[in-house]
């Protein structure tokens, strides 16, 4: 057998021992919530079929499903007679270079007969180049059927249409899985990440709204977070200041613009606006928004004048208001609640409410989002059904919590306490302690006899074992065994019965 | 958008509320017990390389590896030349047709200019079939460098030789992820499994095997397993008896025909023997290894007698031997251990103890597996490395534990109680409710005002919600609520306080 450089795909990542306690704290603390709130957990396949996912990610996003070959046709008839036409009709002259990950090339269509280039070469090289990009992404949907799951979302609307009549609806899932996207790695940025997304199909009270905010609140306050802003929007509001103007498609320039006011002022944004289109009209009747300030409530007020000519403004308000409502009977721990017209995210998919969630602790960028869409399952088929959903940036919490030092302490989940024996007598002489260790529901360890006892105090370092027990001649003599604190480094002779009474007193810490 | 009809690829699963809690359940036994015995869990990516997969499964198993189309250059100028050369030496005389999800053709190649078929045309065919497999596996190589895990060993020996100057040895590591295997789906047999691996590397010493053992034993009985069998063997004792003989290569056809002695009788396993090119001498040396029986200590000393001329053979009765000396200090559960000569699995990789477990109570295959190995590393270039290693088969433990009804009430896990009520006005007076059930870390719901109550019944009936609180007029007017008892339809009028005090008493149930 060869050997083989041990390496990993570029942007994917091994977890190792204390990542992966500290991943499954965020997870475990995110999935304690959601079940509190009658959240329930589903898990979908690694792999859908392509046409479930082709078309929902706009042409951008299909671009970076990753595709699974075909496991028997991955070379077939069509592919073999497409190919060859292409070669037959371009002949050797042109060949194409490497690509680039994003798809730019690297080195452009090598022309074998011409040189230096001419408009007319040029020309040929691009129809080549767009033949070729065409006959790849046949030749790809020819050889592949299957895909990675990017995102949660369309999985769960597939999953939604395919178990309607054994789901109890309002159907509120969860769902922690990791998805695939191919785009170029960089810091903070993977090919395979784990989402956390919580949603709720077929119910259109707000109540939904209001509990996905103490959702955040309480899963970030549990971890430890104390200073964050859940920011709320509603895409009705937006709509309504379109129709102020009459400027509906200029919406996100708009909210891109407001939301630089405290960077560039007023006259800043002015100026951004006049630069995109917008008239000294249209600046006139948008200032009040620009300059909206003040308290949620206070914004709600001045919204109430500046939308009153339009319905759709209006309901958005009304929304809004009734998810403040639905919140003031319950009491948030630590976040902020913010009203804020610039939040505009995915603004073609929500159509009612839409939050994000940012701390105010760290400069990073949103820890989470969501909001409420009105046709999720009708890509499947399914109409009319109306959700809600919200998604934590686990990857971003992580970094966070590692920022602020809000990860507890990893020993709780490890080994609590390893055997260090001097030999073959001491180790036979330590098994029924170890057993009785393990029976009180303590983690233990012995080292196997043969080493020498400061590789077997190093193990233990390594590995934040917090107290060892050392077993040699006097010990086994006297029935006192030699318990130190790794971290105190203090040492005691005590009987395996007072040891595991500190042990388990200093679990329960 | 079209709309596609929703559908998952052959082979894979959703797992809807229920099946989450009970795998759920599975996996946070088992890994309580690893937790306990100091394996620590990590997580590799889904994505390997290709290279470090190809050539570690033998060849039937390289063909079952699902590989990932490049995001870029899944056609290059390689497979252009390659395709457009292989079309051109065959023409369009020859086409091939569909294949089986075994690779096997379901028609034959359509040869246009000879019908019917001579033995020329039949090698001609042949030939191309043969080039066409040729062309389409460089293919392949060509477009994919990556691909998705095919089992948990692999990535974990690549993670250790990335990883060995993080590593503190011996290390032990757990990992439950799932793999992907092209295989033809059938019953009990999925493309998207989940594998439960613990192992030990860096440390040679038997206590790990007996320790094995032990988890096994724990793990089982936890899972509420009443009557399993442990089954050890140990390679150096097969290759003792092929020592014997004089036969190492057939070791496998001697411990199938062992394996049938219950069944075929003495006469039937010397027969089935013979068949196998083993002779009249061969059976003589044999019988005693054929007719092995009585307990485990019992078989032990007639292979003393039976191995005495084997150096191996006695190694592996002395491993046996100390793996039973170091399980006598601890005290099993539920598990029988039984020495069990016919055991071989996966036996070019073993190179010392065996095990494999069997439940007693439901006719299933092995529901476990493992053994030691002495170069799990070699492969990445980290030579001597030697380990051991167990694997959980979780998809046959659910189908055991379902079959004997050993899932543990769901309902612990799910909506504890639902807050039904009549309009708008109940519903502001349960708001508060709602929010002291959850600050009492009661998962609960209110089911949004606006559908009739009946309906809201049927909504926890089908999420298994035990319990409901009804508010109407009257409860708002006398503070008392309707608190039901949806299993058995009991119905009392209770303050507040006390329906928590209640739900919590049945929370610690």
């Amino acid at each position: 057998m060869a050997i083989i450089k041990a390496s990993i795909p570029k942007g994917t990542r091994d977890f190792g021992p204390v990542e992966m306690i500290r991943r499954n704290h965020i997870y475990d603390t995110i999935k304690s919530v959601f079940k509190k709130f009658g959240y329930q957990e589903i898990q979908t396949p690694t792999m859908e079929n392509l046409d479930t996912l082709t078309g929902k990610y706009s042409d951008e996003g299909d671009k970076l499903i990753f595709k699974i070959l075909n496991s028997v046709d991955y070379l077939n008839q069509n592919v073999i007679d497409m190919v060859h036409s292409f070669k037959n009709k371009y002949g050797d002259d042109y060949k194409v270079g490497k690509f680039r990950d994003d798809g730019t090339e690297k080195r452009a269509i090598i022309d074998n007969t011409l040189e230096p280039p001419t408009p007319e070469s040029l020309k040929k090289n691009k129809e080549y180049l767009d033949e070729f990009r065409r006959i790849q992404n046949k030749c790809a949907s020819e050889i592949c059927s299957k895909a990675l799951r990017y995102d949660l979302t369309v999985p769960f609307a597939r999953y939604v249409v395919m178990h309607q009549n054994e789901i109890a609806f309002p159907f509120k899932r969860f769902q922690i899985q990791p998805v695939w996207r191919a785009e170029r790695p960089q810091k903070g940025r993977y090919r395979e990440f784990y989402q956390c997304d919580a949603d709720v199909v077929g119910s259109n009270s707000l109540l939904n709204e209001a509990e996905f905010i103490c959702i955040y609140d309480e899963a970030l306050s549990k971890l430890g977070l104390t200073d964050f802003t859940i920011k709320i929007n509603n895409r009705k509001i937006l709509t309504g200041i379109a129709e102020l103007i009459g400027k509906p498609s200029q919406i996100v320039d708009l909210t891109v613009a407001i939301d630089k006011l405290d960077k560039i002022g007023l006259e800043g944004v002015e100026k951004e606006l006049l630069s995109k289109g917008f008239t000294a009209d249209d600046l006139h009747t948008l200032k009040p928004v620009i300059l909206l300030a003040g308290s949620n409530e206070e914004k709600l007020a001045q919204l109430d004048t500046i939308l009153k000519t339009s319905e759709n403004g209006l309901k958005g308000i009304a929304e809004i208001r009734e998810v403040f409502d639905y919140l003031a009977s319950f009491k948030l721990n630590k976040a902020k609640i913010e009203l804020d017209l610039t939040l505009a995210r995915g603004l073609n998919y929500y159509t009612g409410c839409i939050f994000e969630v940012k701390t105010n602790e760290v400069a990073m960028g949103s820890i989470g989002g969501g909001g409420r869409y009105d046709d999720l399952t009708g890509m499947f088929g399914l109409q009319n059904l109306t959700g809600a959903g919200i998604s934590f940036g686990a990857d971003r919490i992580y970094d966070v919590l590692e920022e602020l030092k809000l990860f507890p302490n990893t020993t709780q989940e490890s080994t609590k306490v390893l055997i260090c024996v001097f030999g073959k007598e001491e180790e036979k002489y330590a098994l029924p302690i170890l057993a009785s260790l393990r029976a009180q529901n303590i983690h233990a360890e012995l080292y196997p006899f043969g080493t020498k006892i400061k590789k077997q105090m190093q193990y233990a370092n390594d590995k934040n074992i917090p107290y060892v027990i050392v077993i040699g001649g006097d010990e086994m003599q006297s029935g006192k065994l030699t318990f130190k604190n790794m971290q105190s480094g203090t040492q005691e002779s005590l009987s395996i019965a007072e040891i595991i009474s500190q042990l388990n007193l200093s679990q329960k810490k």
